[in-house]
């Protein structure tokens, strides 16, 4: 395999992939000097081109983790050129290059898989627990956040026609992940995206959404955000499960005993018994049902699915949906309306 | 004075006025037998119907809190006996019933002034001055919570007819002390209720605002959450203030020293650089800049409006906006649209 791009993700992907038998790792190509420095380096072969990594016949895979703007044409070379394609999200600025690239993989025959690694998130996969176990009576709203405070860093992800921006960025991984813990569909999607700082792309968004069982989700993402809020909070009539940062801090509390009327509690300037606090022993503290997972079984799936022996663990269809929901709200963003969806 | 409607709201009027020698309380007069009684109790003279209340030439004043749904009625035939009213929020089911009152309030020469007792809390009045000191740098979104996991008090405010759910009963004092904070016309409204538990009346609420500067403010008021969330969130461009609770926990967190490009840290199955903390050098905590208030100064604007000597600080044009505020809020959850308000 190349990595294509070799930033960040580019660099941390092979760090991932040292652990990874199925799938080794051979050269990269980058535009940066630096960066092919970095990968001879490590004992890999800088390719002097992207074109000559698709000419090379012994390399069945190629990994894009480039900015947003250049995954479709990447995508459709490689895959035209008989080699399966592992893509960092976002796949792509919308879903007309989406659908072009899943066109240019059935045509090749070849795989096509999006680098959604945050569906082996921890904190994820442990509210999914939470909710398979139906621990929170019925489950009626969820919130899922990030929040940082030292704005967009400051390379191609601050810059619109490169696909930066919060929501592609972090909203993509929040989203993909939230499908899965409410099934059905989603009826309304009404989003406000945040400039607190006058970047040319979103710093972050506020996104609400309804799905046709009637549950909502607030989803929210920050870079100018200096004070923590939880990961998530699961909201259900029987208790509240929140996991607090990726510590995994937090807990679930729920109906304990079953208590008398409340007593008026002192709150500002006045009184309130609907939000006076329960006794004791009138709720229940429950541990995270915490959930182990290994993000690179991502790598070894993409290898099993060439071979014939899997499905995708992330289907196209889905990362399709995401892109469109996506759309949905930059589309209530501008317009200012809620948006009808599915 | 006389009190109708000796609940839980009444008789705490009845306490807090022990300490206001500007307006003593007579009497009261309530349907109730035992309240009646609890009234004789106190020392107080109870009335044998509204009537005697209104037929009786030394009461200048009356303070009305009943069930929402009879405010109206109860204003206006006191107004027109030549009354002064004081009357508990919400003011009315609707701003027509409003207008009634204000039109039987200037017929009638007399004064009449909404409990809107929560813009002396202190909590609020604290975020208020950290707006007006312009400690956060260009302040751009604020939230404002109110959370429960009792459900609805189990009495007329659980009752459609009677005015009941949290709009009416929290929202009303969210939104009334939120305009003060973020000036300029409101444009956008969205609101869901929710119904976790299935009864009559909203059981609580995330409302989004849209102010014509650009500023955005998310309220909720829940009775089914069982983990906290902090009653008030401010965001500025240059930090985040944070009050937990009604005991003012919280503090200001701004940016400090000039810091390089982040770290990533290690978040879940990835990486990120974006949402890594500051240094320690990197930010300043800040105590909150804490306001005290005595909502016994209410009373005392009261009788110094009646005397010609302040004017009043609740407005009726206040507190009609408010009403027109929740109406847009309601439509807004009825038709699954933003209101466009203002």
């Amino acid at each position: 395999m190349v990595i294509v791009g070799f930033g960040g993700m580019g660099h941390e992907h092979q760090i991932k992939l040292a652990g990874v038998k199925e799938l080794v790792v051979k050269g990269t190509f980058d535009v940066k000097a630096d960066r092919q420095a970095l990968a001879l380096s490590l004992g890999l072969k800088p390719y002097p081109s992207f074109q000559s990594v698709l000419d090379d016949g012994e390399v069945a895979v190629v990994l894009i983790a480039t900015p947003n703007d250049s995954h479709k044409d990447l995508a459709v070379a490689a895959l035209a050129a008989g080699k399966h394609v592992i893509c960092e999200k976002p796949v792509a600025l919308n879903t007309g290059e989406l659908d072009e690239i899943v066109a240019a993989s059935q045509k090749a025959g070849r795989l096509f898989m999006v680098h959604q690694n945050r569906r082996w998130d921890e904190d994820y996969l442990t509210v999914k627990k939470i909710l398979a176990d139906r621990t929170l009576g019925k489950f009626f709203h969820l919130e899922s956040r990030v929040l940082g405070s030292r704005g967009i860093p400051g390379d191609w992800r601050k810059v619109g026609r490169f696909g930066g921006g919060m929501m592609l960025d972090w909203g993509v991984h929040l989203l993909d992940r939230l499908v899965f813990l409410i099934p059905g569909r989603i009826t309304q999607v009404f989003c406000k995206l945040n400039y607190p700082t006058g970047q040319d792309v979103d710093e972050g968004f506020h996104l609400f959404l309804t799905f046709e069982g009637g549950q909502t989700a607030l989803v929210e993402v920050a870079t100018c955000h200096y004070q923590p809020l939880p990961l998530w909070l699961v909201l259900g009539t029987k208790g509240t499960a929140m996991i607090k940062d990726w510590s995994l801090e937090g807990g679930i509390v729920g109906v304990g005993a079953l208590e008398g009327d409340a007593k008026p509690i002192v709150a500002g300037a006045g009184l309130t018994k609907t939000m006076a606090p329960r006794t004791e022993a009138g709720e229940v503290h429950l541990p995270l049902p915490l959930v182990k997972a290994d993000v690179r079984d991502f790598y070894r799936n993409f290898v099993a699915v060439t071979q014939g022996l899997e499905a995708p663990l992330v289907k196209n269809d889905e990362v399709r949906r995401i892109m469109l929901l996506m759309e949905a709200a930059f589309e209530s963003h501008r317009t200012g309306q809620v948006v009808a969806f599915e």
